[in-house]
């Protein structure tokens, strides 16, 4: 019978603790520590933020825009400590798209209309 | 020290226990068991979905689509039990926005970059 926020902060104290979230924190600060890596990586977000952004205001992108993002991806990828983090940052986005699955389970179920499950 | 997927499932039955769910489980039922309003509902469950991809897969939408959308909305708005089960959906919404914003805040804090929240 536990309250939702309350319930909602042991999972928040849960995904802190956990070993993914650990190694995410770990491979991030190491990124961070080195100038040359961290700077290598912030461009690397502010290309990928200011296509999302870009694509989110229904803007059209042009090609020479995607093959910059390609070359950007292609060049952090071969650091070895940034593809390290950007591996560990999908492992964890894979949990938390699991965990989100699990706590909408109840809207799934009211609006999955059951007469359409059944072939009729 | 809490494992994520058991905090989750937790949380899962923390959401489907709340005033909040129960209120909306309530409001989409009776709106389901008449005809009616059943009918009303779910067109305008389509007409959203059907826009929302159109939007999704970035093609246009037209001005007569836009109108026949309003035209609906505005329809089932005045239908009460529709209008209450809305109202309850948002409400619901609310929160879960933001219990996964308690959730995800151990990412927000290890990407929030401090030395831009200090006005350099």
């Amino acid at each position: 019978m536990s309250n939702m926020y309350d319930s909602a902060y042991e999972l928040q104290t849960a995904i802190r603790e956990s070993d993914d979230f650990q190694a995410l924190k770990g491979a991030f600060e190491k990124v961070m520590d080195d100038a040359s890596s961290k700077k290598m990586f912030e461009n690397f977000r502010d290309t990928q933020l200011a296509l999302q952004e870009k694509q989110m205001q229904g803007q059209d992108i042009t090609e020479e825009e995607v093959e910059k993002a390609r070359q950007v991806v292609e060049l952090v990828q071969q650091h070895p400590d940034i593809s390290d983090l950007m591996e560990k940052e999908q492992r964890l986005n894979k949990a938390i798209n699991y965990l989100s699955q699990i706590i909408t389970k109840p809207l799934e179920e009211l609006y999955g209309t059951p007469e359409n499950n059944q072939g009729e």
